[in-house]
């Protein structure tokens, strides 16, 4: 991870200074570095791990860097991981355009390898997560959105990165096919494990504590799972007060302790945790093909983990 | 070109109803077609011209897309191609979003070929492309900038796609190391030609004639070379008429039409035009050293239309 670190760091020059300064900010404010090291260790878990491996991996965390410069703009958001967003900084302009540096940067990475096999997974990934994120952006404040419709908002634009990190991860690792596929099966569920957490953590996770950022999806109108699922269950009246909130920017912390209120009344945190559950359970048994290594218990430990931030 | 067309199409395809809407309002709205073109042509230049040549044609037609997406954000472009751009109609989140998706796509075409060289050429340009238009927002009412900082604003945003463009087709065609030099040579000069006539038209081109877009660049801050020569030569009196106008989005016509009289004194039109054609020679002569042939013909009227379209 260290060597990751550092090519991080210096893909993330350019003579132009903003560039750096903007992509810095965000790269070293803190991020877990979570799906780059799935791809160190993916790669590890078959003797492999270095070389391209470190391409892909900072390749990865580029492309997420991307998006949430991209999603900030879109979201219109303040804050992330605790500092002003770089668009309250640097302003939505440069963010576009510096989200759009490190996409091309991460190609740059990426044709290094030579690996087109790879390419091809990670190129794929980039269009499914844009699109995804389109999807979400076409069911904000949509009350009749299925929770079939928002497993497919998450599979895109969170999963299927998940995967491609763990799948090119396996491939530059020297995996068989079976390997393969197995590294791309855990990182698909993880990632869909992954992403229903944060909704529910949007929420006040299992506790339903509420804090600085609670509600920020419901102010967004983002139609996730929990607010589906009190959507599907709520009475009337308990219905036109989610739809009362959602999408609004200026809903107040009572309007979203009501909403949340709600949501513990038809278990709608509890149920979407539940799902997170299942997919974490995927996630394992798809490592149970692999012989058991340090390795595989890491990754085992972070679907622990990433399931055990709800509480 | 009928063969790149309909690859374009198709791989504008999405099941989120909101990408092909989009992508294909901007893609169908009578754009060029310029730099597929050159790709295809490029290649049947070298007796290439189908197979990987239509995929990296189409490629570089969603990055230049892609391209206009996200820089009409930035802009606030309210018009593009005659038509109300893209964000007046779906949105700048929308934009940003779909922006990202045809670079993905685009990765994903020249994936789909397996060659990796020519693949290097395409992420490099993505990533300089991105790093031009930073310079170019950090640049944005700068009155002290220098006509070597724009020079290399434009190589950055503008000709290095050109250049790749010529550079992979001729690739793809099986040019020797000569010839995809030669091409590349080609497409970067007459990249920075088209350019330059580019923004000598902003200002009503080589006749000073006032339309209905002229001076945008003017009221958006942007520091192209005619407002830098004219800011060198003018009067201090001069100056402030310029710096007053530079970057206020809300200046009259006869704001800008006494900008264009102080360019007109100063000949800054025709002296950018005198580098336009600088370059355009510069692309001519790049193919000098090619048979001639239909091909090479053909790119030769195309340095002359672009820098004709001036006058």
């Amino acid at each position: 991870m260290a060597k990751v670190n550092s090519l991080i760091l210096s893909r993330a020059e350019s003579h132009v200074d903003m560039v750096p300064e903007l992509a810095r900010y965000l790269i070293e404010s803190g991020g877990k570095r979570l799906r780059p090291m799935l791809t160190v260790a993916s790669a590890q878990l078959f003797g492999g791990g270095t070389g391209s491996a470190i391409n892909f991996a900072a390749a990865v965390e580029f492309m997420h860097n991307a998006t949430l410069l991209h999603d900030d703009v879109v979201d219109e958001s303040d804050m992330r991981r605790g500092k002003p967003a770089a668009r309250m900084v640097w302003g939505n302009k440069a963010s576009i355009l510096v989200g759009d540096f490190l996409l091309g940067q991460a190609f740059m990475m990426m044709v290094e390898t030579g690996d087109i096999a790879a390419l091809g997974v990670l190129s794929s990934a980039s269009a499914v997560m844009a699109e995804g994120e389109v999807f979400q952006l076409a069911k904000t404040g949509d009350l009749t959105t299925t929770p079939a419709e928002y497993a497919e908002v998450i599979r895109a634009k969170t999963a299927v990165l998940f995967q491609a990190a763990c799948e090119v991860g396996a491939m530059s690792g020297g995996a068989d096919a079976a390997g393969r596929q197995a590294l791309a099966r855990y990182g698909l569920e993880l990632g869909n494990a992954f992403q229903l957490v944060d909704d529910v953590l949007d929420y006040g996770g299992q506790a339903g504590e509420l804090g600085k950022n609670t509600g920020d999806d419901l102010r967004e109108g983002k139609m996730t799972l929990p607010i589906i699922l009190a959507l599907a269950e709520g009475s009337e009246a308990e219905k036109a007060s989610i739809a009362k909130a959602l999408g609004d920017a200026e809903a107040s912390s009572e309007q979203v302790a009501e909403v949340v209120a709600i949501m513990e009344r038809y278990g709608a945190l509890s149920r979407t945790l539940e799902q997170a559950h299942a997919h974490a359970r995927s996630a394992q048994q798809a490592l149970n093909i692999l012989p058991s290594s340090d390795m595989r218990a890491l990754l085992s430990d972070v679907v622990e983990f990433s399931v055990l931030r709800a509480y």
